[in-house]
């Protein structure tokens, strides 16, 4: 079955389309495409995001977000072939993991616009069963990267970082996975759109008494399942940084040490093991230079070195996330969402 | 088949459950309760709708909703016996017609509470389609109603009144749907909660001035598709009567009369027909003799006499609505609602 994926994350960066080919346990990646948000609707979703607002306002942007999800598809049809299912992630505006969550992009419109049905709405029915909601994608990552004799550490540095991490020949029901803290969102927001190459990062100094303020948060040491998002991570965090006074790249160069730590802090319990990395953060040569300093046991790759697009990763996800729903199969993992027991996720819109 | 079909209306007085038995098209009522909103519930929905809020509250009330949904579904399925199917039509709290609309009360949470698939947010693919997302009761009034050689015209009076009038032996995309005007909702807002048995409006005298004045509204003339709200009937009409000077009871009494003459201008052009009147103004005897008296050539009788409980006929809809979405039918009337097509309505949550 051909499988469109659709995500679009906290960076805001746009919507990533990718086109799957799943056949029972094989999962390839027919092709990947990326349609950025203009600036008016990346504004318009931060000003309907945890911020006081209209109802009107989230009512036309979910039905805006549809015309342009069902856009983005459509690009990638013509370029990669017609698809059978789509699953579609929405855009975040509010998640308050165990409690509540709030995806929008409106299903209906995606399916009316392409004829294909839709699955959406993948976190609720994990927070309904008294899970996070998050992280979804561990399920994918164990599908794709689970070995026999080797512990794998997915690792995903969008917005937020995440890692999945898969022991050596463990059941889907013994695999952890949890938000290890900032991914690229501190730096996108220091120094947008992003600090291209790390560059900034790279011309900066590290003000360690920053960095070890900033590492005493307790959620670094925070037991599993824990997950962070743009609450944790938004405006204020950055206007905390800003008001120390220090040079934009200087602080640049403290969060980029800040998102390789965190994560280190998360991987090293694991001990020898594969860390697999996606997301953004993989073009910052900064973040992995310093994950592979602070990580000297771990055997560094990206999901690309596995056949798995590092950028497309996470679409990749959510098409084998629809195709399980599709297909009636639980897709959540207990173990890394906290949910009572594992459940179909999402809602079909045909 | 049996379903459950959930209703909370604009009213917001609570959510109302009908139990249906389904088979072909076969549809009968298993049994109905009403579960009241607590004043809590009531404010909160109020303070999302179409207002200045907080994207937290909504997501928070969108799964609190979905709680009070499964347990107003689980009360009537410890009284009636369980069901297949639910469909949930969910609370409005915005609706800009053609364009978008939001229903909260979050399916996941229904689906998971009862362990019974969840059919829900049925109006988004008929605005997808080009459509006003309603109104999608006609469908069922032309399952239920329609006779080879009779013209029925099914009548609601709710807040608003509504009719489908379904000519003899037509085609469902020959049905005519539309807001007649005002139901109970300035009558309501005149005599709080309500005028019992229409006591107030026997007690007054129909000032026909005003009456005619009030008649002029070009709306009642203009042709379908149309619809009324609380905009037209809300707080500023109410305002506009009480600014007269009359009597409360006169002003009950007029407003009682013109209920009953708008839904008589819209049904007279069909000439004939049997009128098949639902909703809470079924209980006003006023506006049901002043609805004799207008249409002498129309017989009048409630859905309660064709099998179809007259105040739980909102809440069998979405059962049946629901049916039609597991079936893959397509259940919205282009000729109603505007939209390009007809298309299978809602999102199924497994």
């Amino acid at each position: 079955m051909r499988v469109a994926g659709v995500m679009s994350g906290t960076s805001l960066d746009g919507i990533d389309v990718a086109i799957v080919e799943i056949a029972g346990r094989r999962i390839e990646t027919v092709g990947f495409q990326s349609t950025p948000y203009s600036a008016a609707t990346r504004a318009a979703i931060l000003a309907v995001s945890d911020a006081a607002t209209h109802t009107s306002a989230i009512s036309r942007l979910n039905f805006q977000l549809g015309e342009l999800y069902a856009r983005a598809v459509l690009r990638a049809v013509r370029r990669f072939g017609p698809v059978k299912l789509i699953g579609c992630h929405g855009q975040t505006i509010y998640h308050e993991g165990a409690k509540n969550t709030l995806q929008i992009g409106e299903a209906a419109v995606i399916a009316e616009r392409t004829g294909v049905p839709v699955v959406s709405n993948f976190r609720a029915r994990d927070i309904a069963a008294g899970g996070q909601g998050a992280p979804l994608v561990p399920y994918v990552d164990y599908l794709l990267f689970r070995h026999p004799k080797r512990t794998r550490i997915a690792l995903n540095i969008g917005g937020i970082a995440n890692i999945t991490a898969i022991p050596a020949g463990v059941a889907a029901n013994k695999v952890v996975a949890f938000d290890t803290g900032p991914g690229n969102m501190v730096i996108d927001a220091l120094a947008p759109p992003y600090d291209r190459g790390g560059r900034i990062a790279a011309r900066g100094r590290v003000n360690t008494a920053l960095l070890d303020e900033l590492l005493a948060d307790s959620y670094y040491r925070r037991k599993a399942p824990k997950s962070a998002g743009r609450e944790q991570y938004g405006a204020a965090f950055v206007a905390r940084l800003n008001k120390t006074g220090l040079p934009m790249e200087d602080l640049v160069a403290t969060a980029t040490v800040l998102t390789a730590a965190t994560i280190a802090l998360a991987v090293r319990p694991f001990g020898l093991a594969d860390l697999i990395a996606s997301g953004g953060g993989v073009h910052n040569p900064q973040i992995m230079a310093h994950l592979a300093g602070f990580l000297p046991d771990v055997a560094i790759s990206t999901s690309t070195d596995h056949g798995i697009d590092a950028d497309a990763k996470e679409a990749v996800a959510f098409a084998v996330l629809a195709y399980e729903t599709w297909r009636g199969r639980p897709a959540n993992l207990p173990s890394a969402t906290g949910a009572c027991r594992a459940v179909v996720l999402g809602t079909l819109t045909v």
